[in-house]
């Protein structure tokens, strides 16, 4: 990493029906699409929703940090 | 909402002579012409800009949820 | 107010299409069909649940504070 | 704005039985019978007076900026 | 989810030898015995208890809304 | 403490003339008199009120934590 | 408290080689040298200034709150 | 500033070897390749890269707020 | 510094066109002009203003501390 | 417990390729090699380092507590 | 206390049975069994352990800063 | 960097008379005297200490963080 790096970070909220961590990678993969060099992770939020008294997905919130300069 | 979902989160800033409400109707508004599938608002931070001693316009910080799949 | 008052706060999200006001007034309603001496309300968090690109009505989340001495 | 300005912060709470941005006027409103020059206003905290289990008034604490040089 | 709708939140802590989703899952499901229309979780506060230099179990705090109205 | 808790946490209010571990000792009281097995107390806030111009008492926020199970 | 009071804020430090108690009485004690009619103190941070390994003083930070009107 | 303004802001790390303003400036810059009306920068976050014991460049944290308008 | 010292904080907002610490000495150079006895600054915010796409200056929030006895 | 116990907490990254709980027991392990009473963890942070555009490993911040009486 | 100084700060939870003076007190005790030049106290956060519905003990988690140079 | 690294994070505070980077540089130094492996600096809060109401020195708390495996 040179020094003359910068970096955008963007929000996104990935959902998965079985842990925070397929939750996350979700979020990454579809920001994958569009974005070409994703450097790291932070977890914001996790939350679930829940359908009739059981979790139904987990939803975490992530800032998802790239390099700008090519 | 499906499990599949995944969210973007943008922030922006909305202004409104008259009130809270409207400065936030005001920035989904403006985030409407571009983005389709918006689901929820979160407001961040509400500020007044005060001019000659009066309140001349709310602005209020939000962050807006919307959907990226399809 | 006397010195042996002992509170009690518990946490709801009340909904308005019209006001942010509004949907503390429906939470306070709501939670006063229950509670005797509420004494006062904190707006902890404003959201907003978009449809169609509109918002769709207030969500604002309150830490209500009531008496528990008789 | 000049950049050799300074800015003072003071902090207020104001009430009103109408509205939160009725209750912000009237902080700004008593600040202004003693500052000339105030610039801005950021809300901090939102909370209501319950009297027989209804809103009787809303109080909002802000911190008022003001001008320092003339 | 219709707007006059009213939900409240409660704090628990789940506990788990295995997951951290598994502590959240123990909270919801001890509170489903007396809640019906739990909605969402929100993760609060995530930490280990530790017994012979070994986590022991995961200790999770969660916010569990539901729905008031029937 | 075995892996299999469930914990509930509520928030009170309790006030004291004296001091601030009175305060929260007539919070603790007061929550006994209806659950059986509190188990450890979070202080949250602390303020007093005042009456002409000297602390009349103290009135600190806690979060009360007791087990579910059993 | 009538609907159209206003209150200010201002924040101080008060110091105690005793209790934390008695450094916030101190600044209470001190502020009511100028304004009338304190109505609050939130107690904001809590230090101790240690000297010889000991402690030689607590040093609470403050926000006081008083009427404006009248 | 008309009242009619709707802001976006974007968050952004900005690299330099010498100084935390240089950090600051070089995500603006490189900002300013695509968005036009930038107004002010939010500083949210302070590091340092460090190698062989050395500070080798200061990484800051921004939002960057712009007019959307035209 | 002895135990019966009370200080007072106020907050202020100080610019400069070249650094941060720059725009803190402008502060308090300000404040000195009122203020006999400052003891200590905390840095609460920093922000810039930008025109024409150019940092133009920085502006600093501090809490400035100072002695009130005499 | 005792109530004449101190307790001491380090700040930890733990690292995985796998889970975030995996990351936490990391951390753990290696606190093990030099502490000997460790009693709980408080999770911080979490974050994902990205290697092409894939999550590479899990990041975790995390304070252990441990006793420091013998 | 010159500019040259470093200081490090460590965090530590006291206990005692009687004040959360007593517990700070006995943190600091502890610590300046092994560090020499402790300058000042940071209360962190401020927890009871509960038995019996009875508060055993307060347990105060600090932050302990001291003098590195000699 | 390899998935098996676990890092330490110690907190510090570097003073300067001159500027932020360079009290955030003392504090480095210092570390460096006693730690092998450093990585990366977080700026945690900044102050200053004033004399003869002129900024006497910056003090700068700092995160640093360092490699723990060899």
């Amino acid at each position: 990493m040179s020094t003359s790096h910068v970096y955008k970070k963007i929000e996104m909220v990935g959902s998965s029906t079985t842990t925070i961590e397929d939750a996350v990678k979700n979020a990454v993969q579809r920001a994958a699409e569009t974005i070409r060099h994703i450097r790291w992770v932070e977890v914001v939020e996790t939350r679930c929703h829940v359908e009739e008294n059981q979790i139904a997905y987990w939803q975490v919130t992530v800032k998802i940090g790239f390099t700008l300069d090519t």
